[in-house]
């Protein structure tokens, strides 16, 4: 479908990423090559690779693929485990039944436990599973952070602690790929064995770089996981990168931006883009609760700081809604996916973003719930604005 | 090592890839992300697939991943074949030994052509091998087009010929990443079952997207392989591409600049492309000639379009070379790799380059070799020059 007028002014983009790209990242990468094997890029893999390790809170191996997250995924299981092996997967909703896909096609046997993708964890859903577990066959616990299609964050440090407590051996592999940046994510404070991150999200890059972390007890499994593979081996990755260096052509021009988006996020500070992200999506759901929307995520402490997803007003398809948003107010929202597709519409508000874009952007949406013929209880503009004045 | 002085004016990227980015496909890339789950993206997807199709001469289905090109290699195999299958290939040089180790990782017997790497396909030697298989236990033939640590070129079309002659059922998987866009290649013509590309040699783009094509035959193979994958299934992204859309997220902005460096191919016209390639190919040796140091590659026809590997003259370390050629004039060139380190140099000459750059650096490079001691037989540049002004 084709945009049939001309849209003045800005695209907003505000689907849950890939998010709006920072012109000082975009200058970034608009840059000439340089050689990969080259003394100038060495030096720069190296700063990337520990500045990125601050963001993420770990002294673990961090490795850097020139893929998108779905490969950091694929890299995870297959590096630590074997066909057979069994894992446990937390449902938290679309992309979790994906890695669980992925995990399926390795030929792992993958307990799943089900849930309605609407509140964070029940820990003791997980702590049942494992203390059943007498024979220790569960390798890997599979978890995201947060769940992208529902808008729902699970407290990962809670599951970690349950799973010390246990003294359970499996390994605690989390998606942050739509946390990372955006939320507070502490790797090796939470004893995050694997971490599978996007460039595309918090780090405000293009797509095309995805990242793993590697505990000390993963690498100890990569040492007997009979999974194939190449592309994403670590120990080809650690050895390479101890200088710099990679087994085969790096994303170097998306290298050149995530240096410049590390930058962007050590000025801001850490902390005061984490409470940026909290705040915004905070006002994001007072405009919801204003206009009388339901809000997916059914559970207050378990609201994402990346994106919400929002009942579609009945009656009204929400695809209907999202394409007169666009074509009318230049702005892209998220679709509902797998189950919720046709039932919802979702709002990122995560990465490059400041109170006056999504103030402006929460008015398209409101003017366009108006066009669809919802009548919205009250401005949840006006209730946005009165949040985040005070 | 850190570049000790200030180097002014452009730096000449002459490894043979990256290569070098037109400013207009750097300008494509520098530009806000859209949705790649919108109209405007999958239209422009649908566009990008389409006309790389004609650059690579196919109507099979043509894949493209957020990856390299070795993971391109990786997707070949993993989408085609199961373990203990058994592979043909002929040695070519560093790239051709990588594709093996992928194929060993993957539990494929591979049964290895060897080669001293400096000279085309002795094609007898691939007959003889398809002969003896009368069990037609060979699945599949890997090639690469054009060995970028020798600066050797493969005749894919008459290897192809042969395997037609013999009838034999073996796949045919070749790698183009360094001839892509800078050598004609025929994908359909040559019935080439399996194309590996990259983008960031003749394509001109920053690494960091690769392609496969998809022959009917390698997508019935497809069906009964059981190797592991998910992130490079072919099923999964055909399916999607369909609408122009991807399983997991797209590299946006490398798609942004394919986009745009096809249209710089189109403008200039692909044989023209490919008779540019040959030409600065031909002044470069002319100039090596000039020098009095040997070329590497030692049979005329298959010299490469994309780059010339150049052995060290005696008594100099060719990592010393371009280390001062780097640092006094701003110039990157590729080094040896695998057995024939330390004892070559390469020069890149593909992608968007003209005869004055390429003059400019073969003056760099006479000059080094004079700055390390070595004493030329002539001057290789004013070779040069005399070869391409007639």
């Amino acid at each position: 479908m084709k945009n049939k007028k001309y849209l003045a002014g800005k695209h907003f983009v505000h689907i849950p990423g890939p998010t709006n790209i920072p012109d000082r990242v975009l200058r970034a990468m608009d840059k000439q090559i340089i050689d990969h094997r080259g003394p100038e890029f060495s030096e720069m893999a190296v700063r990337i690779i520990d500045n990125l390790k601050k963001v993420v809170k770990t002294k673990n191996h961090l490795i850097i693929y020139p893929a998108s997250g779905t490969g950091a995924w694929e890299s995870a299981i297959a590096n630590t485990l074997s066909p057979g092996d069994k894992v446990l997967v937390y449902e938290t909703g679309h992309f979790s039944n994906l890695w669980i896909d992925v995990a399926r096609k390795f030929k792992l046997e993958v307990d799943v436990i089900p849930s309605d993708w609407r509140s964070g964890a029940k820990i003791e859903l997980i702590e049942k599973k494992l203390i059943e577990d007498k024979e220790k066959k569960i390798k890997a616990l599979m978890m995201v952070h947060n769940e992208t299609s529902s808008g729902v964050k699970y407290n990962i440090q809670k599951i970690s602690q349950k799973i010390q407590d246990l003294k359970h051996p499996c390994l605690l592999m989390v998606d942050t790929v739509s946390s990372l940046a955006s939320s507070n994510f502490e790797n090796d404070e939470w004893k995050v064995d694997v971490m599978v991150g996007g460039s595309q999200k918090g780090l405000m890059l293009p797509p095309g770089i995805a990242f793993n972390t590697v505990s000390p007890k993963a690498l100890e499994k990569y040492r007997s996981s009979t999974l194939p593979k190449y592309f994403w081996d670590w120990e080809m990755m650690i050895e390479n990168n101890k200088n710099g260096f990679f087994p085969y052509t790096p994303a170097v021009n998306l290298m050149f931006g995530l240096e410049e988006a590390m930058k962007i996020l050590n000025e801001e500070g850490l902390d005061n883009v984490f409470s940026r992200h909290t705040r915004l999506a905070n006002a994001t759901r007072k405009a919801v609760e204003g206009w009388g929307l339901e809000i997916f995520c059914n559970c207050v402490e378990s609201y994402s700081d990346s994106c919400t997803t929002i009942f579609s007003p009945k009656g009204i398809d929400p695809d209907h809604l999202r394409s007169v948003i666009l074509n009318e107010f230049n702005i892209s929202l998220g679709m509902g996916l797998s189950k919720i597709k046709g039932k919802v519409f979702r709002i990122g508000h995560l990465g490059d973003l400041n109170e006056v874009s999504l103030i402006g952007v929460l008015g398209g949406i409101e003017m366009g719930l108006s066009k669809v013929g919802y009548k919205i209880k009250k401005s949840g503009t006006q209730e946005a604005i009165n949040y985040l004045a005070h």
